[in-house]
Parts: structure tokens; C-alpha cells; sequence
């Protein structure tokens, strides 16, 4: 695989400030208009033999464009806040904005990779790691982002020629560590980990490029021209789709896109017409009650069990997020209230979530739930969720088929990370039938201080039901894992679900501080 | 001082039963007003004796009030990433925004309260650790919050029964920690260290509220209907405000009610016409030069010497950060790009700031550069600044007077928190002649490349030249500090502006190092 980058490529010195003006201009005006289109972030990482470059060709993109508009980040070991959460949490929180680019040095590559060179990842762990970079790539590039990621090869002999002449000079011999000749004793373990990591993560919207990182003159052109010309052809595709889009005046740019290339049927009408049936929520046995006095009996007892967990699972740093999806009036609102009643204030938050703000809008979905994570202990509650995206942006075609069909993957992989970092995920769909949702929405009009709760959006969304109830339908085919299963709670009976609400959640929570 | 909180006020059983429910309608009514009119944020603060019934009433509060919208916080020693910061960074970060509701607990008084109790803190650090409370404070209310603290007491008797009482209860033995009842052993000392913070810190937009802590019932409903009562009298009073405002349809909400006030004179026009005489800007001699062979042999020097200065400065976590401002083409960029060309991109980072996010615009204008401080040992440089409020925002009337002239004070405060944390803070204002502007303007619209450099804005800023040279002169006698002074660069000749900017803070930086 390295042998093309073993030949010696090298570029004069003539030939390098040539064409370097040139290519520091482009890269400029580039980067200018992809700040004014700003339809799209960018993500290029560096990773590869050490000596390869990878620090000075960052310093040197630094130099040719403007800083201003770029982000570098390198990774050491955690902070305490980091290890708190899943592993990738802080590579979500350092991803650039729409229309600005991120440059990632020892990225999510790095661990991974030199855990398996000193054998502390087995095989099989290794590659699950390297799908999860896979996913979490994917996930970047489906939202249009362009990710480019140079490998920056050196042989064994250049490596050692390179470390020793850093060693020479005063200026640079900093930068050689103990560690980077102990990782040339480890040349070929190295080369063949690379080798895998490069074939399994080389996808068409993520390549590799692998350069040959001797010769200064030669990393920096190649690794300067080859991101010109994808930003380049981005930035082209990009202006032509917009335009028509604008034109036809439907559809946003990648819809549009998909849609001339002919991979996309006309979406919405067809698939939701197409699916009728009868769907799982229609399985629920809606009639289930609750008598009021074992309801207040039950209450109590429930949340005095469910504080008592709740204060050890802090002390063992087990982390707990609810959660909470269904119909409008489904007492969504009333089930967190009964949940947090007996809690410590301190210890739980929980977090509405409607209309993305602007900044959030410059990142992937995902990007807004990953930030509020909580610390290790806690327990978040979330009234509406991730689930957005398949279930209020499928039906009001905010969100095109392409792009809530990927969010099934991006959201199980999503849950795999908070699971498998120990955190307790609960999901819970809150049911009403359509005829308990009218009763509750006209109590409502007659309460001065209910009257609030229902909005006009409320009786559109309802006469969207049917198309609601197949979008919970399908998300709980795609999205009820083993691991992070949808409890699919009967809310005719305010009493009954909130007492089922808490039964779980205790009786989850019992099972894994008795550690599962 | 608490004579008056040890009268055994309480509040029987029935008369609670009968009081709660209506005001936890009210309370539920304003939070609902709040969000809707999202005009201002409110922050209560909860500090008092242990035992005092502090985390059950924001427990409380919780279960009154809808969780969703309100935001509970408490601190515990602080985070790595926390301690990397100055110390009230972790309090900015966790301020709610407009309509939204923040209960504090453990806040910014507990660690001064605490140490001076246990004679870490002498009393003048104490005093000055008061005072850093009012200005952040003051900076909050200022900007519109409303800001209210509920000091909860008990007799030294009373805490010892409630201590003994919560021991006795299996449900509560776990909120009694060995911490309480040494607390309890120093008691007299504890209250004449809250007498002197409720005595300094309580202001007429800030005030302590003491509460007999004794009775749950007679504490829960003081502290619900001074929210109460305090969120009504604002929300009337900003809603009628807002009227008024729209039925002239000029100034801001606050600026408004400051005029209707006879406070303000009707600003703008007067202060500057009647602050004409020559400028600090107007003493620089604008002729400075320096000739080419000597910028590239200096250039090359210098950022060979920053570099390694700060390498070194990551290795000993000596955090910098540089504030550029200066008229439009002065040349900031291109001295930014002299800074960082020779610097490691992983330990640096360029800020530009024009207009703020949603979310920003929801908080305090500081927020948004508190939450960009970076982490120990990096350098960040701000491409214009927290200064914009005194500069553009000025000249523009995006702030009125008020605003921007308390920002002088708060701007200072911040600043002081920076410096004091061990932060090398180094302020330039590069500055060019009225012509020199036009000549590069002129230039910039020749150059296919830097045309997009120039926009309309920069020309109708030029016509207010005299303005923004008034306000800069202003804000340099206003935040010209000591310990923070602003460098004023002569900038018509580039390269010497770009060498006098590295020479300054190279030796700086070196100074600091060497333990100034």
C-alpha cells in the first residue's frame, strides 16, 4: 500500500515558489467563498508516520490561509469533564461550522490506532473501533460535510533520517520525544495497523491520501493541491445545485441534487401513502387504568425508591438520560414532573428541545445533543429528543427522505456510544389515542392557565396523526434496540403511565447499580 | 442582623394547604410570561447555614415551577477544565439566558464565605472577593437581569435540633455530612462572616432576603412570594416599558425607561458634538518607518523568538491572549499572520468577531468571550473584541449611552479576573491615518483577490471617522490600565506596525516567563 510513497518524490526548490503564490492564492479565494456559501463544513485530518509532517504542513495551511477562519485541534489525554462522557464527545464539540474548515491532528485516529500497535486493542475490538470512526465519519459527510484525511507516509530509513536531522538542529530538536523512536522500533506493527486503518475507513466521501512526507516541498504541494481541488469541485457542484434549486424553487440543495441524478423518487406523498397498515401503536391496550388511591399509594413509594437510586447512582457515577417522545397533550410534561419531584434540583436537569438556534443549525443534528451531555452522575431528561428528525421533521418535510432514513444508523450508533460509556438510556413513546388527544386539547381551552399549552401548531399536527403514527412506527422498528429499547407507555391513564414511568426507570436503574 | 430570622416565625399546616396551590399557579403563570416576553434572565442565589433548607426549597422551586425552563446549578470544587480558567468562568458559562430562570447554589459566594470562615482568606481578600461579586452582579443586573438572594437562617440552636432531626430519619441521614456539624461548631464566626458579605453585597437591584429557615412551611412560601412579587413588578413594569418603546419606535427597552426617567438626556448627538479637542490617537507620529531589509532580518528574528517563547509558555500553562482593534485596513490581519506564521497551530487560535449568534444575543454581551477562553498555555487572539461595545456598537447606537459607558467598568472587571488568574493580556490598537484608509481602500478595489476585503460597510464607517477616532480615545483613558494597558501602534508603515507588534509581545512574554 506504501510503496507508491516510497519513491523519492521530491520538488525543486525553483519549481515550489512558483507555484506555492499560486496555490496560497487559491487556496484563499477558496476559502473566502466557501465562508460567503457557507453551505457545508470542512473537516481535513492529518495522521501518519511520525516525522511524516503532519504538525508542519498544519502550521504551514495555518500560514497559507486565514487563520481566522480555520480551526486546528490536537487530542492528549482527556480532561476530567472528557472522560465523563462518551469517548467522542469531544471530537462533536470541536467540529467546524458551516463554512469553515477544521484541521485535526491526532484525531479520533490516534488512540485506536496505537492501542492496537502496543497490543492493548485486540483485532476485533480494533476494527469495532474503526467502524465507529466509520459511522461517525458518515455521519459528517451525509450531512455535506467534505472530509478529507492525508496519511503522511515516510519509509523506516527516511523516518530515522528525518528524526535525526530534527535531533541536529537547535531550532527543531524539540520537537523529537523518547516516544517517536520508540514508535520506530515499532515500524512495521505501525505500517501494518496503518494499512488496515486506511483500507477499512477509505470510503468515497472520506478517502485517504497517502503522501509521501520526505520532501517538504513535495507534502506541501501535494497536500495543498489535493484540498484546492476538492474544496474546488465542492464548492462548484454546490453553487450549481443551489442555483437549481432556486430555480425549480422546491427541494433543499442535496434533495435537489438526488433528485436530478434520479436516485430519489419524489418523496413524502408516495412512501407515506404506500405505508399503511397497522401499525405497533395500534397493538397498546389503551383501556389500562389506574385506581387513584393505589395510584397516590404507589407514587410515593416509587419516587422515595426512585431518589434513593437516583443519590447512588451518583455516587457511582452512573449516568442516567430519559427520553421522552409522543402526541401532543400526551402528559409528557406531567411524567417528568412526577420523575423529578423527590430529586435533587442538583443532580438532574431536564431539557426541552424545539427550533434549533442558529448556531446549532451551522452543525450536524446530532452536534446540539452530543454538547449537552451531562457529567458523570446525573440524570438528563429530555422532553422531545434526537428522535426529531424521523418523527416532527419526516412528516413536515423539513427533513427529505435521504436524510431521516440515514438519521435510524446515526442515532443507533449515537445511543451505542452513550451505552456503551455506562450510561442508563431509557426511551419513552407517551400514548394517547386520537380521541383522548381531542378531549385533552379541549379541557384545555377551557383552563385560563392551560390555554398557553395549546397552540395552533398543536391542531395542524393533529390533523397530521396518521402520518405521525407511521413515522413512531417506524422509528421503533429502526430504533428499539437490545441495549436502548422504546418503552411504549399507554397514556389514556394519566395515573397508569406515570406510575409505569417510574416502575421502569427504578427497576432499571435497581438492575444496573445491582450491576446488571 | 438576624434577630429578625430567629422568631420562630411559622406557618401552620392549613394555612400552607391553602396558600400553596394559588401561588404555584402563579408561579407557573409568570414562568410562562417570562419565556414569552424573553426581554431579561433571572438568577436566584441560595447561600445560608447548613441545614437552613437551601436545597430543599430549589428542590422545591422545581417542583413548583416547570423544570423545563428553569436551569439549577451547583458547584462543587472545580473541574480541570474549570481550573484552567478564571475562577468566574464557570459561572458564566452556566447564566441562563432571557426568560429562562438560574437557582444557584454553592455559587460564587460559597468559596470566599467559606475561606474566610476557615482563615484562609484575610479580610481584606475577603472584602476584595466581595467586591469581585458586586461587579459580576452588577454587570448582570445591568444588562437587565433580575437578580434575587435568599440568605436562609437559623439560630445556632435550631440548627443543631435540624441537624439531630434530619440524623434521625433514615430518608434524610445521607443529607447530614460531618462537614454540617463542624460548620456548626464555628457558627459565630460563620454569622458575622455572612453578616459582612449581606451587608456589602446586598444592592438595591441585588438584594438578601433573609429567610427564618426553621419552618419548611413558613420558608417555602417567603421565598416563593418574593419571586413572585419580584418577577410580577418586572415583568408589568417591562411589559409596559416595551409600549412605550414601540409607540415611539425608537431606543431600547431600557433606554426608553431611563428617558421617560428624565435620567438620560437624549443621547448620541450632544456627547459627541461636545467632545471634539484633539485625541490620544492624534499624538502618535504617524510617520514611522521601517525600511525592507531590516523588517526581513527583524521578522525572521523576532518569530523565531516568539516561538520559542511560546513553547515555553505551554510548558509552564502561562495562558495569553492578544485584543486587536483599530480603524477598517489598518492592518490587523496581516499583523496576526506575522504572529502565528513560526507558532504551532495546535496552541493557538484566532477569533474574529463580528455579529453575535442567537444564543449569545440571549446573555450578557461578555458571555460570548468568556466562553471562548481557552485552556492553560494557549495563546488566542481576539480579531476584534469585547471592546465592540465601545467602539461600534457606540458609534452606531446599537448600545445607548448607559450601556456602553458601564461597560468601560465591566470591561476593567473582566479584564482584572484575566490578569489575576496569571493571564499575559496585551491590548493593540493598530492605528492608520484618515488617508492612508482611503489610499488602501483604493488599493484593495484594484485587486481582483482582495476585493472582497472591501464592502459597503467599511465606506460608511470611514464617514464616521471622528466618532470612532472619539470613542477609541475614550476607551483608551477609560481601560488603559496598569496591569492591562493598550498599545497604540502606529500603523501607515506595515512592516513597521508588524514589528513593533511581535517585538512587544515577545518581550512580554519573555518578561513573564522569567517571573516578571
Amino acid at each position: 500500500m506504501f510503496e507508491a510513497a516510497e519513491l523519492g518524490s521530491s520538488i525543486a526548490k525553483g519549481e515550489y515558489k512558483k507555484t506555492e503564490p499560486v496555490l496560497r492564492q487559491e487556496l484563499l479565494q477558496i476559502q473566502q467563498e466557501l465562508r460567503e456559501f457557507a453551505g457545508f463544513p470542512v473537516i481535513i485530518v492529518f495522521a501518519g508516520v511520525d516525522g511524516g509532517g503532519k504538525g508542519q504542513t498544519v502550521n504551514l495551511l495555518n500560514e497559507w490561509m486565514d487563520p481566522r477562519w480555520l480551526v486546528t485541534r490536537a487530542y492528549k489525554s482527556p480532561t476530567d469533564e472528557e472522560r465523563e462522557r462518551p469517548e467522542y464527545w469531544r471530537f462533536w464539540r470541536d467540529l467546524p461550522p458551516k463554512g469553515r474548515i477544521g484541521l485535526f491532528l491526532s484525531s479520533w485516529y490516534s488512540q485506536p490506532v496505537l492501542d492496537h500497535v502496543y497490543g492493548k486493542l485486540e483485532l476485533t475490538q480494533f476494527v469495532d473501533a474503526l467502524d465507529r470512526i466509520i459511522a461517525f465519519e458518515n455521519a459528517q459527510t451525509e450531512d455535506g460535510a467534505v472530509l478529507l484525511k492525508f496519511w503522511m507516509h515516510l519509509s523506516k530509513d527516511a523516518q530515522q533520517r528525518r528524526l535525526e536531522n530534527l535531533e541536529k538542529d537547535p531550532l527543531t530538536s524539540w520537537r523529537v520525544k523518547d516516544r517517536d523512536w520508540q514508535h520506530w522500533e515499532m515500524y512495521d506493527r505501525f505500517i501494518e495497523t496503518a494499512e488496515r486503518t486506511i483500507m477499512r475507513t477509505s470510503t468515497g466521501r472520506a478517502p485517504w491520501t497517502i503522501v509521501e512526507g520526505e520532501d517538504f516541498n513535495y507534502r506541501s504541494l501535494k497536500v495543498g493541491i489535493v484540498i484546492r481541488d476538492a474544496l474546488r469541485k465542492r464548492l462548484d457542484d454546490a453553487r450549481r445545485e443551489r442555483k437549481v434549486s432556486a430555480k425549480t424553487g422546491s427541494g433543499g440543495m442535496r434533495a435537489q441534487a438526488a433528485k436530478a441524478n434520479g436516485k430519489l423518487k419524489d418523496t413524502k406523498q408516495p412512501v407515506l401513502a404506500g405505508a399503511s397498515g397497522p401499525t405497533i401503536l395500534g397493538t397498546l391496550d389503551m383501556s389500562k387504568k389506574l385506581d387513584k388511591a393505589v395510584y397516590q399509594k404507589q407514587l410515593k413509594e416509587q419516587q422515595a425508591r426512585l431518589s434513593r437510586l437516583c443519590r447512588d447512582a451518583l455516587k457511582k457515577e452512573v449516568t442516567t438520560i430519559l427520553v421522552f417522545e409522543g402526541p401532543d397533550a400526551a402528559g409528557k410534561g406531567g411524567c417528568i414532573r412526577r420523575i423529578t419531584a423527590q430529586l435533587d434540583a442538583r443532580n438532574y436537569q431536564v431539557l426541552p428541545f424545539a427550533a434549533p438556534s442558529d448556531e446549532e443549525r451551522e452543525h450536524h443534528y446530532l452536534w446540539r445533543f452530543w454538547r449537552h451531555l451531562s457529567r458523570a452522575g446525573r440524570l438528563t431528561i429530555y422532553d422531545r429528543s434526537w428522535y426529531g428528525r424521523v418523527l416532527v421533521e419526516r412528516v413536515e418535510g423539513f427533513a427529505d427522505e435521504n436524510t431521516w432514513r440515514r438519521a435510524y444508523a446515526e442515532i443507533n450508533d449515537f445511543e451505542e456510544q452513550l451505552i456503551e460509556h455506562g450510561i442508563v438510556l431509557m426511551k419513552y413513546w407517551i400514548h394517547i389515542t386520537k380521541d383522548e388527544q381531542l378531549a385533552r386539547f379541549k379541557a384545555r381551552e377551557k383552563i385560563p392557565y392551560k390555554r398557553w399549552k395549546l397552540t395552533e401548531e398543536d391542531w395542524r399536527n393533529r390533523e397530521k396523526w396518521d402520518e405521525y403514527e407511521r413515522a413512531a412506527h417506524d422509528m421503533v422498528q429502526h430504533t428499539s434496540t437490545l441495549n436502548a429499547p422504546w418503552l411504549l407507555i399507554e397514556g389514556n391513564d394519566k395515573r397508569y403511565a406515570r406510575i409505569r414511568v417510574i416502575n421502569t426507570l427504578a427497576d432499571r436503574l435497581e438492575n444496573r447499580l445491582a450491576g446488571d
